[in-house]
């Protein structure tokens, strides 16, 4: 934990307020509490300055004074996060983007935009909507979440089946280093070979390599038509198999996601839906969208898909009539996490296997919740093999440092590792999934984390505690 | 210029002698000239030993060696880049890959394939068509490039305009670091948040962060059908405002490609084609082709594409009726870089820009010919905005170290870096685009370069002399 003395916090909150106007420092603990918190378990940590940067100049400036006072700073988006990216555990500054919140261009001529970090991933959606063009990465949260957020983590969600992750949109960004100096990680190109691929390393970094204060976006023509069902099963492993067979058929679905029956029942309670019909032996629903330009296509892959989940023993699907019915199916997936959460799952893991390999975790998950006598519920992305695991633990709403827990999701992890998938799929590894990176990154690859993240930090400023110890 | 003593030498070869067999180390000046060049203007360099292995322990043992000695090691595919990468500049150990020619695993299951770097592209492609799958990034040299090179230069083709280049379709490598230890870069996971990026840096980094030994790739459902026409311009600046147009219109072509017709007239005379009509009014041709599972949509793509030609005075559209008439267009267009270079036109740039900044690279391009008074052809991925431009200099065979040469190109990539653009699109930087670098990269984002290096590489022994210097 770093301690300021009394005289460099006051020189530095001094220099702050130069640099922002004093407006946008703020130190009281009433005024800082929250940005103490993401949306990680029941997580808190005090900094002691909070900053709200306008510009890439003020950013580069407040990083200089950092960088000579060896102050840790933690970059913070929307503070959604789910590993604890945006804790500030080693106290400090937190560094709040939401002043830098503008879209600056839409380059309709390149299909490129470049925003600041602190845009609304769903304002940047719905913006690029209106051009008929489409951003196709937007997490749960991305009613709240900041594209710089999504950057950091490289953000996945439900379209990423088809339509893949942060990682295939950026082009380029532009960064603020930790000493302050400020550069251009590629070029607004669609395909580049011109050294090492610095973008990619900062994509996902987590704001310990460098703080990203503009991004360029590769967008896309937004697609005319889409489809969407949703398909019961009364085996959660049949629901999973079903999944993998999509995939073997030929058929590319837009979306293809798993929601267990008791998430379901629960975010329905939740937000006080019923106009889904839920059988009592459902395990599972699969949410299954195609989209495209050509609607005669569509409708043949739908027919296809419902052929061919019969085979799955799937129950009778209901098929979303009009943009209504989909914002209700949209909505209930949407805030599951939310829901379950308040339902005391508190503890939520991003695990990812192979795709054919989603029945045997969701069996092997299951066997441990049984075994160890905690509840889980899951969900998430069954078309990336990204499933979503939330623990419901009596007692317990942390698994961060916490001696009751930890032995449990390291059991978790080696299974996962044994079945050929990782630890974070599209959430990260922030503070809270640190301890198990060895069960999937061996003593060499973690070395080379640690000497990369020396040579952009290298007195270990940035976000300090997050993904790699130094 | 790295110098073995006497005594260090056959101590060298005897010991790679016990480990990849005596046949497979070759020492005698006539064995190893060849391995002195790859299709890179008419440079050669001369390796000391030119060194076989077959599977990833030779590969760790060998290195285990090179490390201890500090001697130069460059890794080669099939020896067909186009920015030197695999030339042995510092003299030492050529590392050649010809052996390692298998591929190990495709998981139709998931959707992926495990393969070893020495897999010639073409035979990986075909391999996964009689699957009905589909590995999209293929360069032109595609019947020789080995999928290692690929990967090591993040490569495109033709089809990367839709489907992407080689950085979209790596998962997870196998990587021999300098020191001879082996690690796995990642997963075999669609999506992963784990830890950097590790695999996406290796991508693009032509061997000078470790070796690659195996490649986990994503592959696709095989489209069913596409459809292939070339278009005729008058005026070549024309043609490449067609380009982004058509973007802007919401179709994604799955092939863009540009060439002019200095460039098909070479082409078609050097493998004797005279079945495609060459005007005398022509400037340049556009090879555009669609694909996906319904034809009627892809008949409608087609007429869409012909009819907003038209509005930028394209001339009358050949259509290709069936495989062998696509077959014709593709030969012209693969051999083009053959046929150009055997004409003189031995030195290629790799430039990219924004799409629609083509038409004013074109112009720029040009009009520095012009003023330099040297000959150029340019053809390539005008849908990516990445250009291959050649050029034909009396009297020089070679841009590398030329002074007769050298400001030409400094002053071209200084346009292409005004217009938004960089160095290379596809081939990588090796030894010949180095001293470009500092025009598209700043002093702060070289040391970053250096200092990643650095950490895979601390005795500077993987492919020195390339990318960047020590």
């Amino acid at each position: 934990m770093f301690v300021f003395e009394d005289s460099q916090l006051q020189e530095v909150i001094q220099r702050f307020q130069q640099i922002v106007g004093e407006e946008h420092v703020l130190t009281q603990p009433e005024d800082i509490v929250d940005y103490g918190a993401d949306h990680t378990e029941q997580l808190h940590f005090s900094p002691v300055i909070v900053v709200f940067p306008s510009t890439t100049d003020e950013v580069s400036g407040l990083m200089k004074i950092c960088d000579a006072h060896h102050i840790p700073v933690t970059p913070r988006g929307a503070g959604t996060g789910l590993a604890g990216g945006a804790l500030p555990v080693m106290g400090g500054v937190v560094m709040a983007f939401k002043r830098m919140n503008r879209i600056l261009h839409i380059d309709e001529e390149n299909l490129q935009v470049t925003t600041q970090p602190g845009v609304i991933t769903q304002v940047l959606q719905e913006t690029l909507i209106e051009k008929k063009l489409f951003y196709p990465p937007d997490p749960s949260s991305r009613g709240s979440c900041y594209i710089g957020g999504n950057v950091a983590t490289n953000s996945g969600g439900p379209k990423a089946v088809k339509y893949g992750v942060v990682r295939d949109y950026v082009l380029n960004l532009e960064v603020v280093l930790a000493n302050g100096d400020v550069i251009w990680t590629g070029a607004n190109v669609l395909k580049n070979s011109t050294g090492y691929a610095l973008t990619q390393l900062m994509i996902g970094s987590e704001g310990t390599l460098g703080i990203v204060t503009q991004i360029v976006l590769k967008v896309i023509p937004l697609p005319a038509h889409n489809l969407l069902m949703l398909a019961p099963f009364n085996n959660l492993e049949k629901a999973g198999a079903a999944v993998s067979a999509i995939f073997r058929s030929g058929i590319v679905p837009s979306v293809l996601e798993l929601v267990e029956i008791n998430a379901l029942r629960i975010v329905c309670a939740y937000i006080d839906n019923s106009s889904i019909p839920l059988r009592e032996d459902t395990e599972a629903h699969l949410l299954i969208e195609v989209d495209g330009n050509n609607m005669d296509q569509l409708m043949k892959e739908m027919e296809s898909i419902a052929t061919l989940l019969e085979s799955f023993d799937c129950g009778e699907v209901y098929f979303a009539d009009d943009e209504q019915q989909k914002e209700v199916l949209w909505k209930l997936r949407r805030r599951v996490a939310e829901a379950v959460k308040a339902d005391g799952y508190t503890i939520e893991e991003d695990t990812v296997v192979p795709r054919a390999q989603l029945p045997a975790l969701i069996r092997s998950m299951k066997a441990l919740a049984q075994e160890e006598k905690v509840e889980v519920v899951c969900y998430g992305h069954a078309g990336d093999g990204n499933l979503h695991i939330r623990l419901k633990i009596p007692g317990e709403t942390n698994s961060y440092n916490n001696p009751n827990v930890t032995p449990l999701l390291m059991k978790l992890f080696e299974r996962v590792q044994q079945l050929g998938g990782t630890i974070s799929g599209e959430h990260g590894i922030g503070l809270i999934q640190k301890p198990y990176l060895p069960i999937v990154l061996s003593d060499a690859s973690r070395m080379l984390l640690k000497e990369i993240k020396k040579v952009f930090d290298p007195k270990h400023i940035l976000n300090p505690g997050k993904i790699i110890d130094a």
